[in-house]
């Protein structure tokens, strides 16, 4: 079983480069802390990074996590579960929203296999080489994964992350795709937050009052049947989450192990690593919350992790798609306080 | 002197592209409504550009006008009116936070002197070429500007809006620098909505309690000089406002005529956007706001004027600083609609 000795440690960002870049801020020109949050963000990257001015951001992964899960079949999304496979094949053939989205900034786009219920053998063998299992179980009624199933997902996202790293990426975002997976993401909120099913489910993908009733529903047998089992990150995944939810916080434990940012997308992600946050405290330090969903167990987990997000445009779409329209900001960040000039240089007559 | 019968009328935007879109944006991939605030913005800008995708904003111009305010002379500003003219030479070496933040987005950044009390001889000729007079009377104790100098700068501001949308603009973002002016915009909003001095004025560039009582005295001072002149937006530029105010207020109200998208940036083009819509009430369906101020007149001129920003990134720089990052996100509206895959092309196996 993958315990919390098993994460390497996390690194500390650099305090003493924060207050350089702090000092640095001050002294452009511009009315001091005028630039909001781009200071803070700027003071933040300076950290993370260990330099003033910090690098440029130039090479950004998204990498969507994508998998079925057993709780679709309780009609508790607008759309079927073959959505799923189907959306692998738009994200391969660049059609999805995140790889418009992504394009716009550079990104490039990698979405994987790691429980969709089909056969993708029509697709690149990259994509399934991943691959836990067809679907994680109907957590209303039985455990999502086996606790083997969580260590080789939590493995699956950390040897990813590595992956994306060590080809050159300097800022990370998980994305997800999987028809069910507001449902599981608020299971995992509420049992780690120990809030009720009622709080933190929303209308997902767009189900109306009725929908939004039986995902109540199935999220409280949830709870109900996993009760007692809800002090172990593990034990949680493997009852309440799912393949998908594991690998990706494999992943954002790896970026924080490797240094690495991360902007954090919508709810599934934020989920996530409201666990991963369970196994590896200080791993928080390396992230940023991006974007702002809809879904009311984002603002829980989000609250619970100190994160603030960069934008709020209504999304919930999932995917990355929110969190990739933020990298501008971060860049803008950097930029700031590269290139503006200081206010010792200015010919005040 | 100018009246609402000078502004030739203003164009509506295409409703038939507007539902176009609509459609189009629905059968999207992904979820209805998922992108949130992205769809509208894509059916707003397909009813600005009359046609479904909407054209690229491959053009973006941010219009600086700069000036200076005799209510500087009050302290009513953490920094010396000297730093007016300073910050003209910062802009023209490219060195200045919206110089930066512009290159990001590939637009450019032209400053102008509308009525910095300063002589820039020093520099190229055109940066003072459309000069009302060197700083704007200081309203707790005088007006502004005559009437003939509104009418004169506003000239000015629809004449810079021609010149840019002739060469090419697609876009539109006006900025604002000049010490004393949110201690100006204020006042603009008090009058035109009847809110007291003590409800819209912020801190600023950053002063402490002392000087925001200060800003408050002379905003409340310029309010009650000028009792019982508010009703007429000409008027009221002419006694609260300055040179740059209506300078920035006939850019927006051309911007509107000649049917090109504008970015609201902060307080003080918040400010010129009310008083403007004073003049021409159509004209606010051709503007959207890019950023959140810190400053609390910019809530009650937003509220008034049905906008809500895009970003909320804490800034109270001004210069056009915020709405030039929002640029991203408007191009991703458009991106979304033109590149994403359509649900009838999912293969649902």
């Amino acid at each position: 079983m993958t315990t919390i000795d098993d994460i390497p440690p996390i690194p500390t960002p650099d305090e003493t480069a924060r207050n350089e870049a702090r000092t640095r801020l001050d002294g452009l020109v511009k009315p001091v802390g005028s630039l909001g949050r781009l200071e803070d963000l700027a003071a933040w990257l300076s950290a993370a990074h260990g330099t003033v001015p910090p690098r440029e951001l130039s090479d950004v992964r998204v990498v969507v996590f994508a998998g079925d899960h057993g709780v679709a079949t309780s009609a508790v999304s607008a759309y079927p579960r073959e959505v799923t496979a189907a959306m692998m094949r738009a994200f391969h053939a660049g059609r999805s929203g995140v790889n418009v989205l992504a394009a716009r900034v550079g990104a490039r786009v990698r979405a994987l296999d790691i429980a969709v219920d089909a056969d993708l053998s029509d697709l690149p063998a990259a994509v399934s080489a991943h691959k836990i299992r067809r679907g994680s179980g109907s957590i209303d009624t039985t455990d999502a994964l086996t606790q083997q199933q969580v260590a080789q997902a939590l493995s699956v996202g950390r040897a990813v992350a590595d992956q994306e790293i060590d080809s050159g990426a300097d800022l990370l975002i998980p994305g997800d795709m999987g028809i069910g997976n507001t449902t599981v993401a608020s299971a995992l909120v509420a049992a780690t937050l120990g809030v009720g099913a009622e709080e933190v489910v929303g209308t997902g993908t767009g189900v109306d009052d009725s929908g939004r009733t039986r995902k109540i529903h199935t999220v409280d047998a949830a709870l109900r049947r996993t009760e007692g089992r809800h002090n172990d990150p593990v034990t949680v995944l493997a009852a309440l989450g799912g393949a998908c939810a594991a690998a990706t916080t494999g992943f954002l434990l790896q970026a924080a192990v490797r240094s690495v940012p991360v902007l954090l997308d919508g709810m599934y992600s934020t989920a996530a690593a409201l666990v991963a946050r369970e196994l590896a405290p200080d791993a928080v330090t390396w992230w940023l919350a991006g974007s702002r969903s809809t879904e009311p167990s984002q603002a829980y987990a989000l609250k619970a992790l100190g994160l603030s997000p960069l934008l709020d445009l209504g999304m919930r779409l999932g995917e990355g798609s929110g969190a990739v329209q933020a990298v501008p900001v971060l860049r803008n960040a950097q930029a700031v306080l590269t290139d503006m000039g200081l206010l010792t240089e200015l010919d005040l007559g």
